[in-house]
């Protein structure tokens, strides 16, 4: 058995950034950029107010202007500000010729087209230069980058309204089993409903992938091969229990080229996950129980779809790292712990937040079988092979579920 | 001025749930359902093998068991567990009559049909029992909760195929002002490109709204009044800052039948904040910057789209409210901060990690026309009116900006 870290080292090894596709702006969120984007204008493009009030002349100190016309946003006034002149201004209009200065509107009295001003007036420009936010040129985003929506103002803002992103990479999902039935369809006798399938469907489409299902594949080595006509990037399986060892799924591939990489991995929930290749597409085996397979599609999965699109490139913030599960934080532990054994621990958890700080309970049930506890879960508390008991108040590390 | 808090109860006060519709399984994503979901079936539907072994009978003690047959996962064995007698099973197979217990196969040596017990063997039952991840008429999912893929996996689980969900509540968008131009179009002298509108439908379909973009309207009564027309739920206008101030606005919608609840809000960024009433329709006017705008957003839309959804009524997880925003965390304060004015203030800031504790440093230009720096930032650090000056190490309230 390999450890997790070799284990996801291996895979994300298999993928490189997959092909790209112009994109419009309106259709950008979650997708990934496959080259920097860099901004067409200046933002602002000129001198601007950042408040309504009037535009002056500092050298002229303190004296009453005549209000010589007006400059809302969009509206700029065409002429020159003399000294003893204003002009009415808004937020946003641009600086007239002359002017160097906003007073805002707060600090004037206005008698006809005289405004004086009070005596705190003048203490502040209240002018955005132009390129204040950026420049022509600069870059906004960089390659790597998953659009936000945040992104998307930013990149409206900077007249950028086509850009190169990573193509989805297609994953195919199989769920093997001659156990299995579509929820909803009559149950066989001694079946369950095959449920894997959606949870990691969405997975897949959160994480900026395109799932393409296949459905329930019986344990028949005929059916399995199906799958390596897949037009996909990756092949995921789910279960293949019933087959009972490893041997059976290779020769449940074997007419087909099938090279395996690795078989089990030492972690609990998830040991055993096979890694190798069909044919030219990397073939990834999850294990048949729902809360096994649905973590090690958050710690295998997403880091092989993040190595399609590129991610990787980009050092995403703490926040973004936290949601994709490729980073964990830590958490106080809210009860006690025995001493781990020789295989990486996952413990669903709920967490809660007391005197401004996140505590970690691990549900009593972590049978991998309950997906009703993986639901429930807001993260995963993280036990190291070999790790010591811990008890209430020790820090652990945790991986968050948000977004899965 | 009225505070963020009163903005927020007045806001969500004039919202109730939105009517329902049928949805899915497959395409329950991100929706809200509106009803408690409960379980079809029992989760396993029969006591079941949770390893690969032997099906044998406890009472038995260590002698050896003549193997009479197997069950696979789908493949019940038909027939009784006798005395001295024992079944090939497999994970997930169904637990045979006769028998109460499984030994794993690496505690057994088999030869030909007799199967002998290592000295650790049957210190554990190894059988999940039927129900035990949940029992029909187990409630899976509580009205308001809103769907991720562990939930997906969960309800496929329980055999739920359809369920009741919330409509996804229609918010027309409208960006006010003559400076304004769409990306890719020629630019207005004095204009800019309208940028807040993408960021806002983004945010919309992400915390599970149907945006309806009317683009660009020129500042005249006749052209804002257009939007009294929109079909929808909600209408949110953008700026309209060069009208100048809020009787203006008023006019603009004066010959529609506008009744205005507040406007100001004593917060920065994001002052001139207005809500009101457009005929039957809540219209929410956000100010012009783009950073006041999505920050406004944040603080009041996404509350908005939540009441509509019900989601209220849902107790959401910890990490749920970290990501949608509605609820506040912690982090320490890198850099000095001054006290604060009477205007709430929310400062974009970047969090880093360090020796398992979340540090927030303040970006030190706040303009709230610079969407780079709000791009940028990890959260929002929040400072009460009137906070006393602020020094590295002390801990402040943060929002994440996590899914925005």
């Amino acid at each position: 058995m390999i450890s997790v870290e070799e284990a996801q080292r291996r895979i994300t090894s298999a993928f490189a950034p997959i092909d790209t596709e112009a994109m419009d702006l309106a259709h950008l969120a979650g997708r990934v950029l496959a080259e920097d984007v860099r901004a067409k204008y200046d933002q602002p493009p000129f001198a601007a107010s950042a408040m309504d009030g009037f535009a002056v002349r500092l050298s002229d100190s303190d004296a009453p202007r005549r209000v010589i016309g007006t400059a809302p946003a969009g509206h700029p006034f065409v002429g020159y500000v003399a000294s003893g002149e204003a002009v009415r201004i808004f937020t946003g209009g641009m600086i007239p010729d002359g002017a160097d200065a906003i007073v805002i509107q707060e600090e004037v009295d206005r008698t006809g087209d005289t405004i004086h001003f009070n005596a705190s007036a003048l203490h502040h420009d209240y002018i955005r230069p132009a390129g204040l936010d950026f420049k022509k040129g600069d870059v906004l985003l960089p390659a790597g980058k998953r659009i936000n929506s945040r992104d998307m103002a930013l990149l409206a803002a900077g007249d950028v309204t086509q850009m190169k992103v990573r193509r989805r990479p297609r994953v195919a999902i199989a769920s093997i089993g001659d156990e299995l039935s579509a929820p909803g369809a009559p149950r066989k006798p001694g079946g369950i409903t095959a449920s894997t399938g959606y949870g990691l469907s969405a997975m897949v489409t959160t994480w900026g992938g395109a799932p393409c299902d296949f459905g329930i594949l019986p344990d028949t080595a005929q059916e399995i091969a199906t799958i390596a006509d897949a037009n996909a990037e990756l092949i995921v399986t789910l279960g293949g229990a019933s087959v009972g060892d490893h041997d059976l799924v290779q020769k449940a591939l074997g007419n087909t080229d099938f090279v395996l990489d690795f078989w089990k991995v030492a972690m609990k929930p998830g040991k055993p996950l096979l890694f190798g290749r069909l044919g030219d597409t990397p073939i990834l085996g999850l294990p048949g129980n729902p809360v096994s397979a649905l973590v090690c599609a958050i710690l295998f999965l997403r880091p092989a779809i993040d190595a399609m699109l590129g991610t990787a490139q980009h050092s995403c913030s703490l926040s973004q790292k936290l949601r994709c599960g490729c980073h964990t934080t830590t958490a106080r532990l809210k009860g006690d712990l025995p001493a781990n054994n020789d295989r990486q621990a996952y413990l669903r958890a709920r967490l809660s937040h007391v005197d401004g700080e996140v505590w970690a309970e691990p549900f009593l049930a972590q049978d991998s079988s309950m997906l009703s506890v993986l639901a429930e879960a807001d993260a995963l508390i993280l036990r190291k092979p070999q790790a010591a008991a811990a008890s209430t108040g020790d820090r652990l590390e945790i991986i968050p579920l948000d977004g899965c």
